[in-house]
């Protein structure tokens, strides 16, 4: 069947001709000053053909818009408008290099949000009106219904709130996707219920986004493919990480706090998280759950061989090895695996209620359990927050991963005092290094930081830690810090090309 | 009748005789090295005969115990065993004078929570065990259930997992309290359901604490009142900032996203929080609630003049004149007044459901919108965070308030940087000091900057916070920071005296 047919076959709502359009076409719906909320979770399920026109459209005439999304996305739209000058602000996340070199020289205004309060403070009417939402879906249903196709995000919400909305159904995604969503809206309070989720499987929506035909302005063909990343093999520092994890988990269990089939998985996204999840191959449970933001394919082996019951998301982020194994069998999957809207899958309540098992990586850590996970070189932005905050302030156990120093032992990733903190000393349970874990839950800042550098520190830095932790408990005070020494060894960093004294 | 005949009535306990017990005698139940759970939540509800025997049986040679409670207490059981070398470790918040010199020396050993975090950390076993609970009682039922007197906090916990439960049944505690309970007590995850909680009134629990009659070791007579503490009358500036609150409130409402009612408010303890409260008497609207920690006077008389529908908190915390005022007539209020655990009135699920307006206390602020709460002096705790982590990471609306300055201007309360941080700039809403409103809802870092030191800073800091921000700005970056500089305040302080350069 050629591409044409599927399309057709996959836009099932009634009287829809009138509402197919040519990518450039529906990109004139967009206007310079509008806010457009896309749908996309990490390279997944993030619309193509149509911000490539806009892009198109902007060149050499720029058409800045408020760009909303729910966390990352491809090329093909953070790239291209980034480049085309077509972003004035963006929220809530983004991983790429244009956007990022943009919005730290200040020409593209970026805020960094916790991932599950886009959608509900959009609603609130904190950010203003959406003018347009452009999704990308596998189908549309007869009555309007979307079904997303890799990931959901925002999309729900932006679906809700937009004006006009622009729907590109992709004929590159698998059909299998269909069936395996699950769309819950909460209301805005006074009148918001209990989100009926008492375990990682439980199916609380509907397998599609509700809108009503009116509201859709466009519907255009795409065919062009997730961008997906190809994961980097587990190095030694990853793989140290992930058994000195293990060993901890285990030690959980035969303490008796931890069922031998876990609490639900959470774990972030990246070559860390990968090799965290692939250490669970050997994992002596068939029981495991995920409750997490992406699935990645050491979650798709999990579930493949049994190890992994039930996994819960809001994104598919397959490498593109992964993608071609797991793709073309993903009905196979659909009575184990949902992907849900990020403000469900990331929501405090749930989150909590499951009790997860949140496991996140860290740009550095200090000597009190306080993380950085978004910014270097005095607020130079890497990513953002991301759904970390959500996971860590509400999980059963937090952890935090990190390798304990980075090029080449010039950056020790255990400082004194973080650059910028978006985890605080309340939130933090537990860091992992390649060379230990610290255990914090019970310890007061002054056993925390013998703690840290005892376990997680580089043995190159150890001394300097514990020469200014000793310095610093000599002053006095619960936390003790020397202030005018507390960020010294960034500046020196950037002065001298390395934390060393 | 007599306190003896008032205490043989409030102990309704079959076969209690055997139980009965001189403050000495059940002080000896407590031992070196033990985990002891008190009941309290700020000067209310704790235990004090107890604590008084055990500090006097300590004179001379130390009972070290690691004491948790709800919250802060008043002197009988922070300062007592303080004094007396009984706390070696304290969890989750204080405000004792001889406690915090001593956490702030090393002598006692104090980690600083969330406070909603505390029932559920100590049920999953993250603490130990808890070997002695000290519970102050209004009365206990037929088969051993606890009324809590004045404050709720994390007693039901420490009954439910305490080796053994001393009850101090205190008869100078209003009998009116009876009713006002609602005690319910989540399960561990996996089996942890949603908590039925869809409005500020929902009582979903019982009035009293379960506890198996067994596990009463003692049962004490207590007639030491709650030390309450006078508050100060509203000064220019806390009322300034109370003002400004309430116009930005105002706004908030003309503009669509909230009702006249507002959503229910959650404010911190202390003189900022009664001033915004005190300010809500002549506000348009006789539907408001409250659902927070802390019940202090001006939220009773609010409830008095019929301008609170319902109050929910984990304490009452009124001044002796609002305890002479209002305890006598408890029952008027019986129907419109719960008292909850602080796992439940601070808890995220609830706290997002219902949508809360979060009103708390900063000690500084940054330019950024990060918020000091707990340390000055590089590490030098002075309460602790209390629930305010709670509060602002999952509120509707998140603010904070501070007084421009302090010291008579030596300290500006915006500065570049935070030289300790507890809440970050992904959690802050709006800034109010008694200069303005920085609301930083849809705002990028550098328009934050500009919007926190045009609304909020003292006019004799500006230059100087702009001077930095210009500096910082032109060396680039999302978030921009001369990292050599950014607490250069907080040492210029410590040298001179005085932030101003």
């Amino acid at each position: 069947m050629s591409n044409e047919n599927v399309f057709q076959q996959r836009v099932r709502l009634a009287n829809a001709e009138g509402k197919i359009k040519t990518p450039d076409e529906a990109a004139k719906l967009i206007e310079k000053g509008m806010t457009v909320g896309c749908s996309g979770f990490t390279p997944s399920g993030y619309p193509k053909a149509v911000p490539q026109a806009l892009a198109r459209r902007a060149a050499g005439s720029p058409i800045p818009v408020t760009l909303w999304t729910g966390a990352s996305t491809g090329p093909e739209l953070d790239g291209e408008l980034a480049k085309t000058g077509c972003v004035y602000k963006r929220f809530p996340y983004q991983t790429d290099d244009t956007l990022r070199k943009k919005i730290n020289s200040g020409e593209i205004l970026f805020a960094d949000l916790h991932l599950s309060h886009n959608a509900q403070n959009l609603r609130y009417g904190f950010h203003g009106d959406v003018d347009v939402a452009v999704v990308e879906a596998a189908a549309i249903t007869e009555d309007g219904g979307i079904i997303p196709t890799t990931s959901v995000g925002n999309a729900p919400a932006f679906v809700e709130l937009a004006k006009k909305v622009i729907v590109e159904v992709n004929t590159a995604q698998p059909s299998g996707l269909e069936g395996l969503h699950d769309i819950y809206l909460p209301k805005n309070p006074p009148n918001r219920q209990p989100i009926p989720i008492t375990a990682p499987g439980d199916r609380i929506g509907t397998p599609y986004i509700p809108c009503s035909p009116q509201k859709i302005a466009a519907i255009v063909h795409s065919e062009v493919k997730d961008n997906q990343r190809p994961l980097a093999e587990v190095d030694e520092t990853s793989h140290r990480m992930a058994l000195n994890l293990l060993d901890f988990l285990d030690v959980e269990v035969k303490s008796g706090r931890l069922p031998r089939s876990l609490l639900p998985l959470q774990s972030g996204v990246g070559n860390i998280a990968n090799a965290v999840l692939k250490g669970l191959a050997e994992w002596p449970s068939d029981g495991l759950t995920v409750y997490t933001e992406v699935i990645q394919d050491a979650v798709f082996e999990l579930l493949d061989k049994g190890k992994i019951r039930f996994a819960s998301s809001t994104a598919l982020t397959p490498s593109p090895d992964g993608a071609a194994k797991y793709y073309p069998r993903l009905k196979e999957f659909a009575d184990r695996v949902v992907l849900r809207p990020q403000e469900i899958s990331n929501n405090p309540e749930v989150i909590r209620r499951l009790g997860l098992i949140a496991m996140n990586t860290a740009v550095e850590v200090d000597i009190y359990g306080h993380v950085n996970s978004t910014m270097v070189r005095g607020g130079h932005i890497l990513n953002g927050i991301g759904g970390s905050g959500d996971f860590a302030r509400n999980a059963w156990l937090t952890i935090f991963l990190c390798p304990a120093i980075a090029s080449g032992g010039k950056i020790s990733k255990v400082v004194p005092f973080c650059s910028h903190i978006d985890h605080t000393e309340h939130d933090t349970d537990v860091i992992v290094t390649e060379h230990g874990v610290a255990d914090l839950r019970n310890l007061s800042p002054r056993e925390r930081s013998s703690v840290i550098i005892e376990k997680c520190a580089d043995p190159q830095y150890k001394e300097m830690l514990n020469d200014y932790r000793k310095r610093a408990e000599s002053g006095k005070g619960h936390e003790p810090h020397i202030l005018s020494e507390a960020l010294s060894w960034h500046v020196r960093l950037e002065k001298n090309g390395s934390m060393k004294s």
